[in-house]
């Protein structure tokens, strides 16, 4: 049995928790192994180098150190545990992998092109075979955060916002130049609406497989 | 007043800090003001880093990810402390730069050219104007290790040699491909003698900037 890589992709709070448990449990019931991993993160060797991303006391981590700290850390965790586990005819399933690193590192910081580069280095080219993201435009993320009195965003906010749109444009990019991989799902809809689309591309996904074993 | 980055290369052994020190208080008597750092670390968070490398407990850690830690570093290390002071006018000296990344993981781990690439990001392109690169063959840097027994060499030994084999090719491979940047002393003559020839090249260095502040 061939193993698959599924990544998946969206803001904090656009429900990545609920759908890694509901995919999970979906191929489970259909048989398959499922390794079940996070980034920045994955092993303890990248789980300490995620402790040190996300440090407060490292305020003064450029942006460049901090990209290619998240490579690092990817780079160990596609060797020592997705490549591994994928050789035997696992499924792994990824809380976010490199296109993060293009969203936030590349479009929310502002680094451009050199993430990709870097990336691919990291990864020896590694690219999921599918990846699902869940689509919430920024100010209703944004929004869930507010305080009920409704308060006028402070420039900390405004800057996050600024931030989190040039993320959002990110992920359009990304989905643009990568139609086939890339799943776009509505994630504002209700957690069980959300389910029954990512359903289908993963119906899609082994049924490509079974075809390509009736090949062979 | 311009700035200098001057670096020093060299196995460990090889006699670096002694002609750290010399650099410095001759470059001090001359009037300029020397910033001396190391790598990797030479700042807080890239302190943190090393400290992340050199740790025992991660003998997991991938050579892509090694690699990648020493880039982060390197990256953290030329914003926060090598470009500011370069653009104050002052000498940064530094133990190590690009060039160890590009022997040490690109040749003696056998990652090729991606290090250089990774490098030219982490660094924005920023190379020393002098590199001075004290060359020791490898096998008198070991037998200086060696007890005065003078036992077999160990497995672990032997393959230390050929690691530090291939590590000082990529040296020699760098002195061809920048004859102009990197200056070569024989590592292995006394201190004063290799000093003496380390002073030539920082005159060199000095003189140039003279004759172009004359034209301007």
């Amino acid at each position: 049995m061939k193993g698959y890589f599924i990544s998946i992709e969206g803001s904090d709070g656009s429900g990545k928790s609920t759908q890694m448990r509901n995919i999970t449990s979906y191929l489970e019931k259909q048989g398959f192994s499922v390794v079940v991993t996070r980034e920045p993160g994955g092993t303890p060797v990248a789980e300490k180098i995620r402790e040190l991303i996300l440090d407060k006391d490292n305020a003064a981590l450029t942006d460049r150190a901090e990209m290619l700290l998240y490579a690092a850390s990817r780079a160990q965790h596609v060797e020592e545990k997705i490549l591994p586990a994928l050789k035997e005819g696992k499924v792994v399933l990824s809380d976010r992998f490199t296109d993060s690193g293009i969203a936030y590192q590349g479009w929310g910081r502002g680094l451009g092109d050199v993430v990709a580069e870097v990336n691919h280095i990291a990864t020896k080219g590694l690219s999921p075979d599918l990846t699902v993201f869940l689509d919430v435009p920024p100010q209703t993320g944004l929004s869930r955060k507010k305080t009920e009195e409704n308060h006028r965003l402070d420039r900390l906010e405004t800057e996050q916002l600024s931030f989190h749109d040039r993320v959002y444009a990110g992920y359009q990019a990304l989905c643009k130049a990568n139609p086939r991989r890339i799943y776009r799902v509505d994630g504002t809809q209700s957690p069980e609406t959300v389910f029954a689309e990512i359903k289908k591309a993963l119906d899609c996904l082994l049924q490509q497989e079974e075809k390509s074993q009736d090949k062979a």
